[in-house]
């Protein structure tokens, strides 16, 4: 496919993945933890580095999402830009702010595959900066 | 291409997003700032979340990277995964340290696509917490 363009934000595929990042989203605020596991890549390559943690491989991305308190997640985001390349893949990105840490803003960004089962992220960085 | 799986760490492209990713890694201690800028898409949609910054759009990156004063950016990297998923798109992931900041763990996060042109950064998201 070398030389080949990738067609960027194809409708229908950008339409996908919005729906699987608000699905995912639904599913932060809510710790929904099933659907949080189900939508990331279960595979030891997967990496999610988050505010305070570093996780390689879905295996410690499971414990620790199973290990996480349910309270206090919910949050508005902010400049939230998700662009497809191709069909199969796409990146996430946003900030957000959660009202019980005033001065402090999240940035979140996902890189998105397509399996045969679905949408997956295999990369996740979320971090918090003073504003 | 629904329902086609992506190859995944196919040798000669994994070969190829190693090759970008060191030509990214010495241009960035080195402050080579045509190179850097070349790395990455020279897109508006292209987001780079730095330890500090937010930047939005190719315009952003380039304005940043030609403010940034050129010392003291040596690091070691540590813990470095490459994924390639079929022949157009890769994540890099790396955490870094600095010998001048002692006590704080980077993290940084790559998303790769191929272009005509060649494998370009789309996002990225560079993060410091301490240790």
């Amino acid at each position: 496919m070398k030389g080949r363009p990738l067609e960027i934000d194809i409708p229908e595929i950008r339409a996908e993945v919005e729906a699987a990042f608000a699905r995912y989203e639904q599913a932060l605020v809510t710790n929904d933890v099933p659907v949080l596991e189900e939508l990331f890549r279960d595979a030891p390559e997967t990496i999610r580095y988050g505010a305070a943690e570093n996780l390689y491989g879905m295996e410690e991305i499971r414990a620790f999402r199973r290990a996480r308190p349910a309270m206090g997640l919910e949050r508005r985001l902010e400049r939230t830009v998700i662009t497809t390349f191709g069909r199969d893949f796409a990146v996430a990105n946003t900030m957000f702010r959660r009202e019980n840490a005033p001065g402090r803003l999240g940035r979140q960004s996902q890189s998105w595959v397509r399996f045969p089962e679905g949408w997956r992220v295999v990369a996740a960085h979320v971090s918090v900066v003073p504003e």
